[in-house]
């Protein structure tokens, strides 16, 4: 280590590889072990690390046990721990041991699969494990290679490049037909619980903001898009001459984790000729349990449909899986082939070119992760893992319901919690309060919980999943909260 | 390892991470011992993959050691092998330790800093490192935070992401202008030899493809646009009504490493106020030399600029570098506020929440690899890296250009050779000979290059970079491009 003398520099030298790497590893197991230690967000000031760090590059090389040192010291206390059992902010990313092996693997292999040629293993690899993913799912075999439907799934780094992709084709297959200046009448249909990626990904493709319809959903659906609320929207537009282009239905919305009716929403986007996404980043996950099969009912109507293995399916930083229907509907939109590129395989049609499902040309190895991690665990493993995430939720659920001064706002579906402090008096929107209580809970280090708000309502989110937590931690969460609940009644009295 | 049981199932006990991430790292180490045994371009047929794996995920775990075996016996004869030190196509993804490190940082810390809050030393180090970087490649102020004048910069995962965000603003500026039907209107410029990246891109922000205008060069201007035509192609479209909204120029272009005269081109885009985007996604990181300062001339006229540490800079995938003068016209474009990720430090405006920089919410912590990377080689040794890269180039070709049979096209700036059989008689262009070089030299497997076209040549293209490749891998694969070469000309005799 230290200085490497220029004339010897060998920047992937295998000892000196798995030297430093070891140490890494070591570094990454230690943090696990003491991750429960730290303020689980981050209670750092804004431009806390400037003031650690120099201002440009070091001319010399470092050695990595220093690197290693200053982000001991400097980086982690700025860091929100994402991997911290008391962590129920946001949808967790939960890592695992088997997830690391894959992107190790897929970083160390380095290579860039665009087209089959570039690295044939790392497309045929990603076309089996996508199925075996549809099967674990039970997809219909409209979504599978193997289906002999002319389907297929592909591995995106995130819900919104599956999106954006998708809305590209559904926009061009409605172009096509009534020419590129009827770009300003396509319209996009969600509900007010849809992620706000759609909303995002259909401006970026060229869709009005105007033209983006976002219908309100209300507790008598649970707060699920309801098909006559959609079929209303769809009918008023096509009434002033716009063209519906694209539905997004949810499966475990971000907010309340509600669920829409696939097969209703299908139906009617297919009456009206509108793509139907189906996205279900954050609970597809949990349909490989029997028990959450029935969700998906009807996403054969769908044209797409996506989920997040970097969410749920204990897979590390980034994996989106997305199928369709019709992968040509991609291609059409999506294929560039200059001549650089050119190579017998792909002209010979007999293999898949993933750069044309897909915004960028260069791509990672992300399906030996995801392979990995299958194998490493087995599928009774990963079912167990959604079941005691669920059953951790119902227990928390239960214990909330069980004190008074709270009450469960959203009927629990998966492993998501929504609640609150109940209003004191008649016109209290207990909004205050539960803000209150969030801000304490949090600026207290030792569990981050997020909010969403429905209905006017300020709800308090407690997302289980993170890999570490047991339920002594959601345990003592509990109680946390319900101390600090106490204390912001008792001021209020 | 074996079987877990499920009672203890925990996918991320810091014993168990210690032991087969060891395994993983051995593994990949071995790999790098022998990846010159392997055929640089995988030799497998279409399909071959699914004979060797099950058609579904296997029900129980599996250990690491049992998967390793199948990764070596099934997957890596499939592989391309771009970490071989015989790969020469494309440009080189070029892995490093320091780049491996980085990525499992990234990767065992696994948050998710979509905004600040969410982990703000991941937000803070993306901040402080795009300034190292940027001073590194000496860009003016305007693109730092430091800089005083409102700039900075954002790490994407590739060009394609980088242009598409950068479009997507250009496009919502010029049409906050003129309205959103004006979008059948707005053009996009290149030349013959930019990136087919910035096409598709356009396709995707919903620009017409028939407004994307596809600049000539020529060998007189070293396959570089000039500003003479760039103007003429604008001046035609302005005439006719059209709207020029966005000009790329490149700094080492894809097929022949060619560049655009930055400062030219700039001064016309200004003039008619269409965003101005330099990409130099390879040959950017050469820039960190002195000899290369030079290319950059009139990078201040520019709205963007990127380049792409993944491919000549020691950083393994995935890794964009992208900065703009203007980055509150991508938020303008990219911003969504959904109540789920309402904080006090975003909405007192002192932080940077970089989702608004991007495409999608989720984002790595890419930041750690690329500061990990420039702390333990310093600058010394990696401007040393790029020198010695090009000093290889220099040496093949001029091996190239003593060898009579052949010539070199295009006049060599970086590491990138553009060579071919010379035609044999008037009227040969030259291109079936060299086809069939290039195909013998791959199917060889001993080394990997591919071509281009330029002039309606076939050109072999001889990228050195690879991290592994030493002068005498060039030197070998120079001796066995001239025996195929002869081997070809005397069957032809």
């Amino acid at each position: 280590m230290g200085s490497l003398p220029l004339n010897t520099f060998n920047p992937l030298d295998p000892a000196e590889f798995s030297d430093e790497s070891h140490a890494v590893i070591d570094f990454i197991a230690d943090y696990y072990r003491t991750v429960e230690n730290y303020p689980v967000r981050s209670q750092v000031k804004p431009g806390y690390l400037s003031k650690h760090l120099p201002n440009q590059a070091p001319l010399f090389s470092e050695p990595i046990d220093t690197i290693l040192e200053d982000i001991r010291h400097d980086i982690l206390p700025g860091l929100t721990h994402w991997q911290s059992p008391n962590f129920y902010a946001y949808f967790q990313a939960n890592a695992s041991t088997a997830g690391f092996l894959g992107e190790m693997l897929c970083s160390g292999l380095n290579v860039v699969g665009f087209n089959w040629i570039s690295s044939p293993a790392a497309t045929e690899l990603e076309n089996i494990v996508m199925d075996w993913m549809a099967k674990l799912l039970k997809l219909p075999p409209c979504f599978l290679f193997s289906g002999g439907q002319g389907g297929g799934g592909v591995l995106h780094g995130s819900t919104c490049e599956a999106v954006v992709c998708t809305l590209v084709a559904a926009r061009d297959r409605t172009l096509r037909k009534i020419g590129h200046d009827a770009i300003s009448k396509l319209v996009v249909y969600a509900s007010d619980q849809t992620h706000s990626t759609v909303q995002k990904a259909a401006r970026i493709v060229g869709i009005p903001p105007t033209n983006f319809r976002i219908i309100p959903t209300s507790a008598a659906s649970g707060y699920s898009l309801t098909a006559h609320s959609l079929r209303a929207a769809i009918k008023a537009d096509v009434a002033k001459g716009f063209v519906p282009v694209y539905v997004c239905a949810t499966v475990g919305t971000t907010a309340v984790g509600a669920v829409d009716p696939i097969r209703d929403l299908g139906k009617v986007s297919n009456e009206f000729g509108a793509w139907y996404h189906v996205d279900s980043a954050y609970a597809g996950s949990a349909t490989i349990c029997p028990e959450f099969k029935h969700y998906f009912d009807g996403v054969e109507l769908a044209d797409s449909i996506s989920m997040n293995p970097h969410k749920w399916f204990l897979t590390n930083m980034d994996c989106c899986c997305l199928w369709v229907k019709k992968p040509s509907e991609l291609v059409d939109s999506l294929s560039t082939n200059p001549e650089y590129l050119r190579n017998k395989a792909s002209e010979g049609n007999e293999v898949v070119d993933y750069k044309d499902w897909q915004i960028s040309l260069s791509r990672r190895f992300r399906a030996i992760k995801l392979w990995v991690i299958i194998r490493r665990y087995g599928v009774i493993n990963l079912v167990e893992h959604i079941r005691s995430d669920v059953a951790m939720a119902k227990q928390f659920e239960m214990m909330v319901s069980m004190d008074k001064r709270f009450e469960v706002v959203v009927p629990r579906k998966f492993s998501l919690v929504c609640f609150r402090l109940k209003p004191r008096f008649d016109g209290d929107d207990a909004s205050s309060i539960n803000q209150r209580l969030l801000e304490m809970v949090n600026s207290s280090g030792r569990a981050f919980m997020t909010h969403a708000k429905v209905d006017g309502m300020f709800v308090l989110r407690f997302a289980i999943g993170t890999t570490l937590t047991e339920m002594r931690h959601v345990e003592m969460t509990w109680k946390l909260i319900q101390a600090k609940a106490e204390d912001i009644l008792l001021e209020d009295v």
